[in-house]
């Protein structure tokens, strides 16, 4: 198994996610009726920091809750337990291994929070560490890069938050077919990842629910790929960074349907004025065409769960890019699959 | 008044501002003491979002406080208010003008929560939308780039922080002769980036208190040198990005004294071991001779308080770095001083 076929195997993996047990979600959700809270603060980092950035927009938007990523830091290097109230206190991480992410969520159980493990290691110390445990059933991830684990992460958070809002689960149920929709792009994939190989530096600019999509597309860029690549939200990247842009440095702009389109699209008017090439991925025709290369995500999905399917064609295109810069994308270079920061 | 007089003023400006009134800061410790909170979300954009990752580690260190970035798109793209219960909710901008910052505290004030403006314009619509502003006082800041805004929105926080602390005042007023100790390495900077003029990518690492400096480092790389500067706590380096690295590419660590040091300290040896070319910002003699070019920090300067002081060698750099790479710091390519993000 490769990094390749656990790209391939996100439907199946999603379907199983799906089909697995509940009942800590069910539990969590009935403890914060009967005890309402303002605020959640998730810790993770690197891919699982991405999910958490989904879980800021889709807590925020779809269940008005402020949330906030935590800095693990104040805790496992400098020592301070940061009262957190009555907040929800989320910890990601596919392992369940890295100690600053346990502090975070063990200083939080400590004072009496409800603390919530998001992880494909129930068994882990994050586990141990967390009053409820949603497990990834994403089975063994053995690519250095993560992929699955990632979207199941999205998954596991859009279950919690539907079932808080007392949502259907129709929408969720659509996503295994959607992932498998959206690989289909592969060939097409593969053919704009031969014209760009010699790229070394590139910008990817998402918004809002998509933002979460274009910091993960980045890093799985950086780790594999050796390009650098710099995630922006399209309002910060106007606040400085679209200084770097100039023909030949491709930006790659996530500019699907929903209530971010309208500012993405002005974007990339722009970024054609300047003759900068840029890639769209995008559910929209007239969207793509802004792009002198485009990747077609599958249309139809509700705006909150788009980024469960968006992230799979930047993991096809960060897979040949890779090979296409002749690296192996199984081999990153100083990387292993379990980091445990302090 | 170019950038580089703004950089100068920066022990002035700072003088200036630890001189003005306090009475905002009064008025707001006082309502915090009367009805405690444990939550403080900080909206901010570009150079601002930089003082409030500050504001997060020294909220969380300091006042034991659960400190969240806001993420301002749920409230300006997707209408959302975000419930914000008693939290303390912060708005951040030099200019404020930014619409997206001023709708997060306008939706928090009409919820009933304490809100703050911290902004160099206090007639600005963020001043108005807020209950408490606090005026940074630095005088106008004509060059493209925020340099002494930025310090100055430090000093604020810190200044709140300290009282809300019931801390004496006497380490900030050691601040603005800290300053001026550290524009004295301005020959060593600029002999150095000369050394750099070829330096189209680079990563920059800081750890906890010293996050803030690495990201707003980064970010006056890219917006006038067009370096791609990539910045990263340590512990998110070695979740991905350390396989960007490689001989050629150089890496600015800040390895200043305190708990995170003995981290940044074995990064530094990984490196040299990796041949990478590191350039060493700390007020540490042996951490500095780890590094193949090295910056000197003035020494003695209270943890919480130091990032105040230690981007002010790395604006130095940048300005350097700019006019070595045959650019303009004054005049940076695509950006203009306001930016209104909605």
């Amino acid at each position: 198994m490769g990094l390749r076929d656990e790209i391939l195997e996100q439907p199946e993996v999603a379907r199983r996610h799906l089909a697995s047990s509940s009942a800590a979600i069910d539990a969590l959700v009935a403890r914060l009726r009967a005890n309402p809270i303002y605020h959640l603060f998730i810790a993770a980092r690197g891919t699982s920091d991405h999910a958490a950035i989904y879980g800021q927009y889709l807590f925020g938007v779809v269940n008005a809750l402020s949330v906030g990523l935590a800095a693990p830091s104040v805790v496992s290097v400098y020592g301070v337990e940061p009262r957190v109230g009555r907040s929800l206190v989320v910890g990601i991480s596919q392992s369940g291994a890295s100690p600053d992410i346990v502090a975070v969520v063990a200083a939080a159980r400590r004072q009496g929070a409800p603390t919530l493990a998001i992880t494909n290691a129930p068994d882990s110390p994050l586990g141990a560490a967390a009053e409820y445990v949603i497990d990834l059933a994403a089975g063994p991830e053995r690519a250095v890069a993560a992929t699955k684990t990632y979207t199941t992460s999205l998954l596991a958070l859009a279950r919690l938050s539907g079932a808080l809002a007392g949502e259907p689960t129709e929408a969720l149920q659509g996503i295994p077919d959607a992932i498998a929709a959206a690989l289909e792009v592969e060939p097409e994939v593969e053919r704009i990842t031969g014209e760009l190989a010699s790229m070394d530096r590139g910008v990817i600019v998402g918004r809002g629910f998509e933002y979460a999509t274009a910091r993960e597309w980045a890093l799985k860029l950086k780790e594999l790929a050796q390009v650098f690549a710099d995630p922006y939200s399209a309002a910060d990247f106007l606040h400085g960074p679209i200084a770097l842009v100039q023909p030949g440095i491709p930006v790659l702009v996530l500019a699907p349907a929903g209530a971010a389109a309208p500012g993405q699209l002005q974007l990339l008017r722009d970024l054609r004025e300047r003759r900068v090439d840029t890639l769209v991925a995008s559910d929209v025709a007239d969207a793509r065409a802004l792009g002198r290369w485009s990747i077609a995500l599958p249309a139809g999905l509700p705006e909150r769960l788009r980024p469960i399917v968006s992230i799979v064609p930047a993991q096809l295109f960060a897979y040949h890019l890779t090979r296409a810069r002749g690296l192996d994308p199984d081999q990153p270079r100083y990387l292993s699959k379990v980091t445990r920061t302090v």
